[in-house]
């Protein structure tokens, strides 16, 4: 007999960059099926205002719930920071996001002291990361900067580009002047530029983000709360989007590295 | 008594580049009253679909007429591509869009022969531009191309930037070397580049937008239907946007060159 074991974890993005999110469960938990949504039609949330993003998150929930799914990973950082501690109060199922596993990885290097974080206006004026980070260790020097372009430029397709590299170095100098040692991208996007960052920013800046220690920790929520499918590999994926277009579909294999599967539309209502 | 022709006129836009015709209107017509609306929770539009764009457009004309409009303006490129035939079927109001009175504008010059148009990748991918230039006149020779950085950078408020420069020449140096003689700027946030665009261009390539000659035909469609507002200046402006934050009022600010007045959040519905 089918259980709630055996039901679907929900992923939500306000476009397709939580793909990342998923390919890192998939990898851990191969046996688990998922059901991805990307708020395309309305994307980016990143430079929208916290009551907006809080209102496009629940609906992003409701869709999930309405799937049956029965987990919530909230695979975007600006929903993240806005709209996740109200989901805590009223979520009927287990939800989380991304942002307690990006400090957990931020600090699994003892020596992180000088943490520079980049990510959209939204996360950064939420100062969820500043605060995570903050009240886990003492005498850390943190410094956010909102990075707004580098999405567009993703998306764009101009990542080899050398004006990529521009407006990189513009963002980062600030960062690199004040001697950070660990760089975090806080935006589920920014993992497909780690190449260019490998090249630009000193040896010494150890590059972070979330996807993995993402993976286990949701692991070990599904433990602690007895929702593990124990089934073996082979988990179906299916990718919801708000707006279907061939930009997203083509963006979406480059999250995932792998075939996405039919995209489906998704219809969002207000609740 | 007041009439029909003392109803205000209604503008929307994904953002808040459509003020930049409201602009030209209230020096043209400044004793007609606006109500302006700024889709920002759900901006762009530029990078969705044709189906996705046609549903958010219905909800703004619905949204001005629920506040008793006389005439509608679609001030934006992107939804005058893809939606304005549809309106035009079943409008209850006058409605014009920005793209005839663009192409006017292009051909008033009438040694223009090599068109470059840029615009975001819906509007181009729509070919209204290409296929209005084409079908005005025999002979033109027309590129169209995407710039989708544009907006962004812009909203950045990276304007004088040289990596703001880079990325148009690298959007511009195909059409320049086509020897084009006129750059139709195809997205009402672009007249804010126009002095960078005018120190990289050639001298002899001639910059065009649309908001004057719109303000122009927008006069005519009035006339023609007897709604012209007769009485003098200090018309109203009410400009609502549905997301509010700082950062869209400033930009309000920038592109309609005068104080915006208080901006009101407006809450759509789908129809």
């Amino acid at each position: 007999m089918a259980g709630v074991k055996d039901a679907a974890l929900g992923f939500f993005d306000s476009g397709v960059g939580g793909l990342t999110v998923v390919r890192a469960v998939q990898d851990l938990l191969p046996g688990e099926d998922v059901i991805y949504l990307g708020d395309t039609a309305r994307l980016p949330y990143g430079s929208k205002s916290p009551e907006t993003i809080r209102q496009f998150a629940e609906e992003d929930v409701n869709f999930l719930l309405s799937k049956g799914v029965k987990a919530i990973v909230v695979a975007c950082n600006t929903a993240t920071a806005h709209a996740l501690p109200k989901f805590w109060e009223n979520c009927p199922v287990p939800i989380m996001g991304v942002i307690e596993p990006g400090v957990e990885a931020v600090l699994a290097d003892e020596s992180a002291e000088r943490i520079g974080i980049i990510a959209t206006r939204g996360t950064i004026q939420s100062h969820a990361y500043q605060h995570a980070l903050a009240t886990r260790k003492r005498g850390l020097m943190i410094h956010g900067i909102a990075t707004p372009l580098l999405v567009p430029l993703i998306e764009e397709d101009w990542i080899s580009e050398e004006v990529t590299k521009e407006v990189i170095n513009k963002y980062l100098d600030p960062l690199v002047a004040k001697g950070i040692d660990t760089l975090m991208l806080a935006c589920t996007h920014y993992p497909l530029l780690m190449p260019v960052l490998d090249e630009i920013l000193p040896g010494d800046v150890r590059l972070v983000d979330s996807a993995t220690t993402c993976a286990e920790r949701l692991k070990e929520m599904l433990e602690g709360t007895d929702l593990l499918n124990a089934k073996g590999g082979n988990g179906k994926l299916e990718i919801y989007l708000t707006d279907l277009s061939e930009q997203f579909e083509e963006l979406a294999k480059r999250f995932l590295r792998r075939p996405t599967g039919k995209v489906r539309r998704a219809v969002l209502s207000a609740s």
